[in-house]
């Protein structure tokens, strides 16, 4: 079992959702945070950040600062087998090809249960 | 070492807490998060939702798109022999026995400090 | 590849940005959390809490039930051989000596991806 986390941006998430739905995996977490990437931000590439940044000069000044910005994390559980899948998903629907797509990184679960039933490893996925 | 990472509803985050500290392991993490699971969500059985949300037809509607629902993720980290004592109580305290009860996943921490003493392994936990 | 996760006061988000930045390592992401550690909560040792809560008798009382408090949790993508560095950098700007000053947990990447460019392994951290 894997835990999927992927990084994306704040206007993807429904998009991610859909395909994820679509794609057979519906269960879903999902996170309001801030990051940054190892690029300085290129504000005048950005479309989803907070409006009243757009001035140039406070732009430019963020950019200097490595400032964060909303993205959102989103976790996903998945059977091994599954995991390329899910990601080849995510990547697909995510990747405009600028600097902010995101990050996706996958973790070894050593256990999962679903509380209700307590089932537990794949089952509980 | 391990991080034991529990979705749970949002209305059992207090009893969850109390749990663990009568259970003799007050450290916990809490974070706001939006998720759905493998089943369509049904609204009629939920009660932890945004009250402008019960109305049947939009609930119906809701349902259909496998909306996101407000869960609370929690994080703990324990020793590899605290681990099942922890999911159990979690799940004493969070099982209902209906859909949305959550999910348990344990992860392997390869290291952990803890900041103020720089303690580390099983002394930092 | 790992992935570093500490817990950190609200009020330290800017300087370990800084101290990150500096030393060559500015991808971050960051969460508003809830926390409390193995310790009873000594409010008049917090400086970073809530206003509101500063009444003593109130103090005391949120003492007693071990209440959460704000923290930030910062996640960051590292090598293998650029752990140490990082830890050691978040340690030095979060050590204060008072209890809250929190925990670094580090856990195994199994594999990560940058979306832009589909780079994976270390080449996407």
């Amino acid at each position: 079992m894997k835990e999927i986390m992927a990084i994306i941006r704040m206007n993807m998430v429904e998009k991610t959702k859909e395909a994820l739905l679509k794609g057979g995996n519906p269960a879903i977490t999902c996170l309001k945070v801030l990051g940054r990437g190892r690029q300085k931000v290129d504000f005048s590439m950005i479309e989803d950040y907070i409006p009243n940044l757009m001035d140039q000069k406070m732009a430019e000044e963020l950019s200097e600062i490595h400032r964060l910005i909303s993205k959102r994390l989103i976790i996903i559980l998945a059977k091994d087998e599954d995991v390329k899948e899910i990601v080849d998903e995510i990547i697909e629907v995510n990747r405009t090809g600028n600097p902010g797509d995101g990050k996706i990184f996958v973790i070894n679960i050593a256990d999962a249960m679903r509380i209700r039933t307590e089932e537990t490893g794949d089952m509980a996925i």
